[in-house]
């Protein structure tokens, strides 16, 4: 009843080498190709273990595979797909794990035409990056959004979804359009602000890095975890996901905008309203089972 | 050798709660008082029993105090303050832990003439409130910042840096408008930043709430949590410290508005040396015990 029974993975990064190490654990008869551009990563893989098999070319990795997944920054997306196509078995599917997925189906569908193609996006992650940094229960309760071309086989996209939940995860299919709306606000703005604020705090003249870095427990710590993560992966995602982006980064400059004149005009009401009503949305990803309920993400205090 | 014997805490919420458990556990011998404006918050703590005595009033809560600390927000301070005068022992200290310094020093300088002020901001708490949030640990390797008055007593300075010393954390003293520059990055804004990006995410039309509280972990959750943060005490803040926040809040929108533009005319390599140079500063910020090290802030991956 394995959705797949041998599986290329391309990529051996934070995601790809937790999708592997998931895989062995939950789908233990599974048989694991890696692959990544980078020898040093590979000798990594071969030392850690969790890939049956490591190729030298991406090529050999998909010759007989049933489901080749990407999982390289979505940049690298369309130059991988060329890569393997010569080598693609008629019947395999091909999914990835790319952050942004309009551009990135359009690129697919044109490099690999004819394949079955199920774009894939396991909303999970941390700041860590490399073969080192992934783990087995990296999606374990978290989303994973399926964003198939229109006309889809429906058994690969089925399959796909199985996968999906075999590795812990709750799956939803969605558009890729509105898809790339939705983590527009949830995901690639708040890593643009981060990165954005982590930068201002250090380019300061009158407060020194020290400063910054010792008081960091009054809030600025929380943007800097994030502001840590991998820079090409998020080059990428924001270059691949432009028109949304910039929507709501639109947005967010006016809400800012209209917060500093309350707060430039002493219209202390305005500012308790809006701290009142975000208190409510926490909650929520709490109960949802989104977010860590002890106080401070569950940071030990002692 | 105890700093002090009789202290009393106006304000028993996360902080003057937090404040009364730590110091019941590291000076067993030393007489707590609180008292809280709430009648409802003093039953709660008569019940939790953290001090050895709660007032019904402000001003019989001092009466015998040799520390009186206020850890009311910043907007109530003079209020407390000018209750307490008249009871007031004349060689009592009084501290507090208002987050923001200048404008807070200079109303506890008139509402208390001739009384030994050595104002403090443990930079240390968590996104929950009332006296059933605080806990013993919470000022452990953390910085505290007193902001003596020039001409401050001394004596009185030590005795307050002992105090907080004896808590665990450690102590720095910095001229009272340093401060609020210092905190007006590390935490004024990031907490305005994250009160926006959550009311923004909350009022858009084509994405439900639903979907931003699903895929929240992407990046978005790590906001949710100081825009949990108490709205009382982040109005005050604003208001108080007006002049830095606006000042930090330009920079941050002018550093949005270059990366903004990089994103719309697909400058690839400025976005790539940002996201480079910010990672550093997280590294910092763990090695100096400023944060957890492990991924996520170590939330549980189970």
């Amino acid at each position: 009843m394995l959705p797949f029974e041998r599986i290329t993975i391309i990529g051996l990064g934070l995601i790809g080498s937790s999708v592997a190490r998931a895989a062995k654990e939950h789908m233990p008869t599974v048989r694991i190709t890696g692959h990544d551009a980078d020898p040093g990563v590979r000798d990594r893989v071969r030392e850690l273990g969790f890939c049956d098999d490591v190729s030298d070319s991406a090529g050999a990795a998909v010759v007989d595979a049933d489901l080749v997944m990407l999982c390289v920054p979505v940049g690298a997306m369309a130059g991988i797909a060329a890569e393997i196509s010569d080598d693609l078995p008629a019947d395999a599917v091909v999914s990835d794990v790319g952050s942004s997925k309009q551009g990135l189906l359009e690129a697919l569908l044109k490099a690999l035409p004819g394949a079955k193609i199920i774009p894939a996006h396991p909303v999970a992650g941390t700041e860590h990056s490399g073969p080192d940094a992934g783990f087995a229960t990296l999606f374990h309760d978290r989303w994973c959004i399926l964003t198939p071309p229109e006309g889809a086989d429906q058994g690969a996209i089925e399959r796909v979804k199985a996968f999906w939940e075999q590795l812990g995860a709750n799956v939803e299919i969605m558009d890729a359009k509105h898809h790339d709306l939705v983590l527009a606000v949830t995901s690639h703005l708040p890593h643009l602000i981060a990165y954005t604020i982590v930068g201002t705090a250090s380019d300061l003249e009158d407060v020194t890095r020290s400063e910054v870095i010792k008081y960091s427990a009054g809030g600025f710590r929380d943007f800097t975890r994030i502001a840590a993560s991998d820079p090409t992966m998020w080059r990428d995602v924001f270059l691949s996901n432009k028109d949304a982006v910039l929507e709501m980064l639109q947005r967010f400059s006016e809400d800012l905008t209209a917060l500093q004149r309350a707060i430039r005009w002493d219209k202390g009401d305005e500012l308790f309203e809006l701290f009142s009503k975000t208190r409510a949305i926490r909650r929520r990803i709490i109960e949802e089972g989104q977010d860590d309920a002890a106080p401070d993400f569950g940071r030990s205090h002692d």
